[in-house]
């Protein structure tokens, strides 16, 4: 039995304190959050301590584990304390908004690199899991083109979208993490276009609504993402790769399998699901499992800081790109 | 080059007419009809001559086929007529609503039976007949049920419904010659609910326009069929076939395969095909195809007068069984 | 916090243990089986005590509740009982299989029956629930024809299905219910076919593996259900509602929205959610959440004996029908 | 009754001349091949004459217009003149494989220019334009992206890729000329990427298998391509249009509405609709309406030798652009 310590009791870190509360071989041991009273409705519902400072959860001896779901600029603080403290890790992405920092942060893992694991939780999707395996299972031949689209129902508050560190860092980071796993290969050259097309306010940010981004791999392969900050129809996930011997597509969900015809239409279906929380909720737990199951295997965690950092180099690539409309190589 | 005369050009005829013109072996050679102005309208379109007697048609030395859309109760003589003259026939569904007249015409025909085709269209639509030699293929191993959607998008005009012979020899025909062909055994067991649900002026002609058929077979095989006058959604077709190895579908069609997502319904699709004219214009063009074909090869055409026979008797059955709320055997 | 004991550690049990474990107003606190380490199985999983004795947790002071899963002809006993001693009740279809002793069962309960739940599981399916809700709505105008489609993946085992009551009381008695509860009319006219056609030992139980049923009501509104024990392509569960102003329909569901192209084929999906346990998994959630939220607010349970008994009036008419070939009028 | 003469009896020609000699208003009067054989099949079917020269069907005084559908290099002459001789022009893309030439042609064209249309077929496929009517109204809004799959069914043989252009000059034009058309802005950035991943071979001809391309408008309007010589599943060609309040699909099509379930599989669909010629043959039907309209109402045809040359820029920059893996500015 894991006992684990959420750090952050905001939206993220409620989806994983309550994952880790309904997990077999795990206990929510402890929930850190400045705003106590927070942490305190957490422990309230699935047991466990509430505290303030999220170091006095990592340095507690009965503690297993660490989930960080903290602001991103203390990712690294508390991911290094968490590895020196002889912990395991779950921590969101991204590593941190600067790709220097994330690299120092690799560094200084060092050994410990096999216990922290990021959350990017799209890689535990059934659906996108699923065409992984089957990808390389050879089900499609080789493998020649990928397809991302990924809209966000609405756009996030000003507020948020000044620290985000931009629509490459904090949205489309996601897509790139996919985008090299699905691929299996690094990409190398990365062309992105970024507009405003409905929030001008994002040009005293350096920021973009709605953006295209074009990957390739040393060998050839290629993929496409698009992305906007706003789908008003919801939150539109999907994924396609296509091959020498075939195609797969996964599609958007929806709570129930309904169809509606009416005089004015023969076919309606509800909404997609609405956002990450619903539409990822089965990753989320999945992401739970593969962690708790590697650490009390003593393996491997399977997603590491190397690809927290090779996704951030994407997105810094793409800024860049999209700033001056020329491609760029990445190393 | 068959020569063909159409008799009736008013809907249907004007269908058979197009095909028969654009058919690379066969030539519109004349058109009938009373209302010689209709008949003039097809032929400026087509070529050939008008005429207003069927039996000008049936009778000129040069005409080696005909095609009969006259009004049912013309049927019978028309396509005798045609027969004793050495024509070969395809002729609108019912034979008659009279089973006696039916089966009168039946003998009747004699040797003649295997040139004279009926018209039950539904038979070579390209899904159903997909299905159909799938089935045979044992694709879905034994079959054990079947069931037939069949719905109009509207309530034929109240003068039309008079003559009509009922929603069941007129509507659900079809579906009962749809249900042998594809059950491959003669239905025994008949039970049908009928109902006025929304158009009460139809208890005064003993008619539904609600009803549901439930049909056996001697071996034990079951289908469904539910058939409503009114669909606002448009003119549903569906067949589901079920076996003990498998099931398929064979679901509605549209113009376009477009989608469409909006803020306030995430997948909608446009109309169904309307009307009969449009879900089965290809499945006529078959019809007329394998017609010409078998004329031309001198083959027995594969929908004889015994087909419009048994279901007309299920028609029948049907009809009894609603009136009576009774089970209904069928020899 | 409900304190709450699962009757019963079998398959369904298990749900339900799980789901009050999980729910955030109840506790797990009694868990009885005769066989004492299937009842300590799910304590060590989600804490209570395990007892040997349903009776032992139907009396205990500090249980609120009791969840029936124990083998059918144990369900009028124990909910008599739990009833007796003031405790409300979850009790899994059917009240009996004797619709004479069911009826004694509704009699008996008294004042009781608005704190015992029948688990009709269905009705909380989010696509059945939301159908539901918008026929009440009028969404689709008034209610002409209701069809449902229910083929369960594989034949139970033949022990089993020597004491199930047979097809009708067993397995299409969910459908039954559905049926009433989306016509919201009685049903007063049953016409059932029972074939066997894949498994000839059942002739000996009198039984059946593949039947059609339909159902009239009072004023016309018609039913028709599709049911077989065997689809080798997994559980299928559909439902159909047509009115005067549209059509719905509710669609199997999938664990993945994934589709693969390949040379052969250009649309492959994957597999249905197996069978309830998988399919229903939701639904059993909200049923015990409505539960517990009625028995929380001393509500009336929205599922009584009454609907028990209804559905059970029609599996015996269904029955009869069955083996007669004749009409049954349901009062 | 417009009396049009078919130039070029190959694959095409054979598409235009069946829906010449099928459209009501119009006449397949002439047909012209070097190989005489093949033009007189066609004249065989359809009736008309059949030529060697197709100067002499240009200059022949009962021509009122002509179709050009023979090798590419012979288009400009061809058109300049049939369009000197008074006669309408329906021309196969492209133009020319050399944008000097067919800019030169343009400014010849002259006056003429209004009465001589470009075969960009895919603007006349019922959903393709369906959604631009669509996006015209504003469905959805304000138009933000554009995702293009165009995917051939395989490869061509070596012997025309050699005559071809390459893939963006052969191919992708189409999709340049779709996503022009559905942008409804001029694209002034180009980034493309084409690799061979199955066939080495094209590396002689400096050509690629596989590509993907990014557009963007002056507004900030965006467009990706992604495109293939092979797809073992069939011919892909799907649409789709993303704005400010929706977003819409435009799918593949099937022979039928057929979905198969099985003991492996729980859903399987048929073939994709084969190649161009099937998938598009609506659009080629309607497409020769509008010309056929255009010409007999003196009205300015709907796409002009303008939309050629812009579609052969783009094909132009985008070869460019992936040999050079730059970003290449379109005036």
């Amino acid at each position: 039995m894991l006992k684990i310590a959420v750090l952050g009791a905001g939206r993220i870190g409620q989806v994983h304190a309550a994952n880790v509360a309904h997990h077999n071989d795990a206990q929510l041991a402890m929930v850190a959050d400045p705003f106590i009273d927070n942490a305190r409705a957490l422990t309230a519902l699935y047991g466990g301590t509430a505290v303030k400072d999220p170091l006095d959860a990592i340095n507690h001896p009965e503690i297993d584990a660490v989930v960080i779901g903290t602001p991103t600029d203390t990712h690294v603080e508390l991911m290094l304390a968490a590895a020196r403290a002889g912990k395991a890790v779950l921590c969101e992405k991204p590593v941190d908004l600067d790709i220097r920092k994330a690299l120092e942060a690799k560094q200084a893992l060092g050994e410990h690199t096999t216990r922290v694991m990021l959350g990017f939780n799209r890689r535990f999707d059934a659906g996108h899991s699923e065409m992984h395996q089957r990808i390389r299972n050879g089900d499609i031949g080789d493998l020649h083109q990928v397809i991302i689209t990924s809209r966000d129902p609405g756009l996030a508050p000003m507020n948020y979208l000044k620290h985000s560190g931009g629509i490459f860092r904090d949205m489309v980071i996601h897509d790139f993490d996919l985008a090299r796993w699905i691929l299996g290969e690094e990409p190398v050259e990365v062309f992105a276009t970024g507009s405003r097309l409905f929030e001008p306010a994002l040009e005293a940010l350096g920021d973009y609504d709605t953006v295209m981004v074009q990957l390739r791999t040393a060998s050839g392969k290629q993929c496409q993402i698009n992305c906007s900050r706003q789908a008003v129809y919801g939150y539109d996930q999907r994924l396609e790769v296509f091959g020498s011997n075939g195609m797969m597509l996964s599609d958007n969900q929806r709570d129930t399998g309904v169809r509606r015809y009416g005089a004015q239409e023969t076919e309606v279906r509800g909404p997609l699901l609405n956002f990450f929380m619903q539409r990822y909720a089965e990753a989320y737990r999945r992401e739970m499992d593969v962690f708790i199951s590697a650490v009390s295997n003593d393996d491997t965690v399977p997603v590491t800081i190397h690809d927290g950092c090779q996704a951030l180099k994407l997105a810094d690539a793409a800024q860049l790109s999209a700033d001056t409309h020329t491609v760029v190589n990445v190393d």
